[in-house]
């Protein structure tokens, strides 16, 4: 049992907040039983487990969550990239939000066969709120870093300027689904990348755009049920 | 020129922060351009504009708004209650998450013609998180309190265990989109109250659900089309 707050393998998952040190470690933490349960059953093993009251005093663990008080469990994972492919996938650009990040990734696995790429200036998928905004679905589908040229398959940026109403696109497979920062949209260079702009038509009057997670379920939920020959 | 930190008006917005101050004043506060702007579009009134540089010195604008470092401008209001109505509009039980309320607010004012209606234990919408995800869309339109039995119209539940795929749901208007917490699901007493559980479906395999704000944006771009005769 451990009843110091010196204790190394405390310091470490202290030290994980910091994404230079995920960085640097290749390693991750996941807060909480949800988490924990969803690696397992991802298969994925822990470099390192604690226990609230089994392993270590509770308040020293609820100190070291991010979640505070009666976090009863803290798994300490290796980060792992995934591959491209799939008949429908994300590219993500400039989504530096990391809730948005983890959101994503979970509709992604919910809705889509292929991975969510991140591309410059994204929030990290392994921070805390990322990887609980994901509720797991990144242990069974990691994430992948990448250039949007490495994706295969016709570029779709949603883009509320677009031409073409989404469920008016073709949905011929493999579909790369782009989308970028959410206040600025699709940059410039990214606009040249893709082969289609295609916009959520929204009500006259209402905002420009939606927050970019609820626009990312949408365009997998249209984008899906088109492939399947709902539409 | 406010140059102390104990002027008045910096105190409001400090205290503003907490809900109880919130309800107590029937205020809240906006801050940044983009929500001041947005206030402005709807034909909101501000209680309070203070601009850092022109009415007070940016450091002390910056200490006061939970945006940090740069704030430009920082807006006091009061909070608005809107009325049941529309076609199509949401409930919400049980919604905790001030960044998801925000989020559906927004997603709402993008897709449907009807109000959010907030019900137990809900976030409150005019907390800053909430504010800030809501892009300005709860000064177009304001969310209401209330009880279910007070919307008129067909009851859908999204549920990941709904008998009906939402796609295959009746949508003869009005209809209130009704989701309950994120973990816990729709509660028994929403579950008696509902006249349909609809679910949007997933892959086999993938996590049981989406998140909040992306299903009730899921929902109602499917429900919104399906009305329109799109499907």
């Amino acid at each position: 049992m451990i009843t110091s707050p010196h204790n190394e393998k405390l310091k470490l998952i202290r030290k994980l907040r910091s994404r230079r040190e995920r960085e640097r470690s290749g390693l991750f933490v996941a807060e909480g039983e949800d988490l924990v349960e969803a690696a397992e059953a991802a298969g994925v093993a822990p470099e390192l487990v604690l226990v609230g009251g089994e392993d270590v005093e509770p308040e020293l663990l609820d100190a070291v969550s991010t979640l505070g008080s009666g976090t009863r469990v803290v798994g300490v994972y290796r980060r792992r990239w995934g591959e491209a492919g799939g008949d429908l996938s994300v590219y993500l650009h400039g989504v530096a939000d990391p809730g948005n990040v983890g959101a994503i990734i979970r509709s992604a696995h919910a809705l889509a066969d292929g991975p969510v790429a991140l591309g410059p200036r994204c929030a990290d998928p392994y921070s805390p709120k990322a990887v609980r905004a994901s509720m797991g679905s990144l242990f069974a589908r990691p994430p992948l870093q990448g250039a949007l040229a490495d994706m295969r398959g016709t570029k779709v940026a949603l883009d509320p300027r677009g031409d073409l109403v989404i469920d008016r696109l073709g949905a011929a497979p493999p579909l790369v689904v782009c989308l970028g920062a959410e206040r600025d949209g699709i940059p410039p260079e990214l606009e040249a990348a893709v082969d289609e702009r295609a916009r959520i038509p929204m009500r006259p009057g209402g905002p420009e755009s939606l927050n970019v997670a609820a626009a990312a379920a949408v365009a997998l939920y249209e984008l899906r049920n088109r492939m399947a020959g709902h539409a």
